[in-house]
């Protein structure tokens, strides 16, 4: 993309028996997001046309080879072409997974070879998923296989909360032995390069604690004085403005409070139960660690209300916001590296 | 105490150089505690004086060796007569958490003497406690001890969640190694119990999972379906409306959304990050499987407002309902027990 043109942003559909189709129609009638970004929707043509009906949205539905940036229209790559008319809404059906995957398989693609400048991704079905043969806890772990990105993390973003996570989709017990000082200074690495693309100056960041009350200075397990503060006080010498170990039960308060800008988790449960208690239905969640820019609903399919036109579309809008404004910046860090 | 009486509650006054002299004082001066309860402070008749004076309340402050009742009043229990008046405000102090400590056991043993039906506890400043010898992570532990009730547990209550633990103040490796069939049956039944008492009919539990997403069918962990399952169905089979193992990122704000009566959290964090980032200000602590009944807030000293008058007294006036209600609770079933 150049200077004066908006960044191009993938979207994919999600599987097109959730909401997926749904949010994104909606968030393309939005004109923030259309004055922000050219969306190119990825996915299935029909699929989008029906959800653009759904919603009453006044928009033409086009098939497309690149983006055009054409005004109220939907513009979807659809190189496969599926005849997906018989799929029934809010079921789990192996080709609504296909489709799913391939879409996020296909917009990644886009980003590695420059096409696109980042990719954004509706919900999928796992079931549906790996019925289709796609065996993946999630989509950072689908994103991380395909862009060969083993350091790959989760980063979710609530409205006042952000958290990147040392580990994501192991067992309680493995998320413990991965508490090493490898792995925490790059979470910690992360997050700062992360916020920043996000233009957050010198970021404040809160190591969470592993321990219940970071350890209470090693009354309660070694973790937190052993590996934790090290690595914080490395960090710190580095000049990222980290504190920590911090306890976990009171730090998203703080963040929330505006103390931080963003919190390193150490395990799963510890940043998803903050960031859902805190506001479900806008959260974004980021792969962070991929050479791609992308971001993601924070929230499943819905079967449940899928096709009722009722899908609230605020955590679509946020995830694109995001994606174009990291676009944006990594863009201008680009040139600012060629001028140099 | 007859049907016709009010619960007699041993509200003790906490750390005095923290906030709980003036949110006990404020507490006292609410008309709705005041109707449910005869309450009876523990501690310093001094200090007590001095928070009433603060909050500018138009109190006498009493020295009493029993509740009498008497309104307008605060009526403290103090065996003690300790001078306190060179505290300072806000100041780790030994002296304060020795004052604050003894409170806490005179209390306990009112309690078991069946001189009061229950006991509100105010914070305390582990700091001080532990200068003037009293070494315990925190209240529990100390009632534990003096009630010789190895099985307590902790129940923390939000204004829109219930939430017990099944271990709390442990490393994260010893609290996996808890989540046994014994513990996981022990925590179920306890809770299921205080809700009752709580007067929730038929209460709805939910139990967590341990590990992310509860395990994801054995894909992250066993213990979600070789322990915590097994025990589910146990205590269904025994006539508990139990539920799980649960997804612990979701299920909290399916009990905020009415889903659940109360939920089991495997370990410290998972339920106290829940219950923080839901509704920190107004939260109580509950000290389950004692023989006596003990409510706390569930907030610190807060050094850094005390001896301003600003603190807030939400969660003490929760704290004394909840404890009256069930000291009430109890009272009736032992009556029924009587006449049966």
């Amino acid at each position: 993309m150049s200077p004066t043109h908006l960044p191009v942003i993938a979207i994919t559909m999600g599987d097109p028996a959730g909401i997926g189709p749904e949010i994104v129609a909606k968030s393309i009638t939005n004109p923030t997001i259309r004055s922000i970004c050219k969306p190119l929707v990825v996915g299935n043509t029909d699929v989008m046309r029906h959800a653009a009906n759904q919603i009453n949205a006044n928009l033409s539905v086009i098939k497309v080879s690149a983006a055009m940036g054409s005004p109220d229209t939907i513009e979807v790559l659809d190189p496969w072409g599926t005849d997906l008319s018989d799929l029934v809404i809010g079921r789990v059906d192996a080709r609504a997974g296909d489709a799913a995957a391939t879409a996020v398989i296909e917009a990644a693609r886009l980003a590695l070879d420059n096409k696109v400048d980042a990719i954004v991704t509706a919900p999928l079905n796992k079931a549906a998923m790996n019925a289709a043969g796609y065996h993946y806890a999630g989509h950072t772990e689908l994103l991380a296989e395909i862009t060969e990105s083993p350091g790959a993390r989760m980063l979710l973003v609530a409205p006042d909360l952000r958290v990147i996570h040392n580990s994501t989709h192991v067992s309680l017990q493995d998320a413990i032995t991965r508490v090493t000082h490898t792995n925490v200074w790059h979470v910690i690495t992360l997050l700062d390069e992360t916020l920043r693309l996000m233009r957050i100056v010198d970021p404040r960041i809160a190591v969470c604690g592993l321990n219940p009350h970071a350890g209470e200075d090693g009354l309660f397990g070694d973790e937190d004085h052993q590996v934790i503060q090290p690595v914080v006080t490395k960090a710190r010498d580095a000049g990222i403005n980290a504190t920590g170990p911090e306890p976990a039960d009171t730090v998203f308060n703080r963040a929330r409070d505006g103390a931080f800008d963003g919190v390193v988790a150490m395990y799963h449960d510890q940043g998803h139960i903050a960031v859902k208690v805190a506001g479900f239905f806008d959260g974004v969640n980021i792969s962070v660690g991929l050479p791609i820019i992308r971001t993601s609903v924070d929230h499943g399919t819905a079967f449940d209300i899928a096709g009722r036109g009722i899908a609230r579309a605020d955590s679509m809008d946020l995830a694109i916001e995001i994606a174009a404004t990291m676009a944006n910046s990594r863009h201008h860090a680009n040139n600012d590296h060629k001028l140099s």
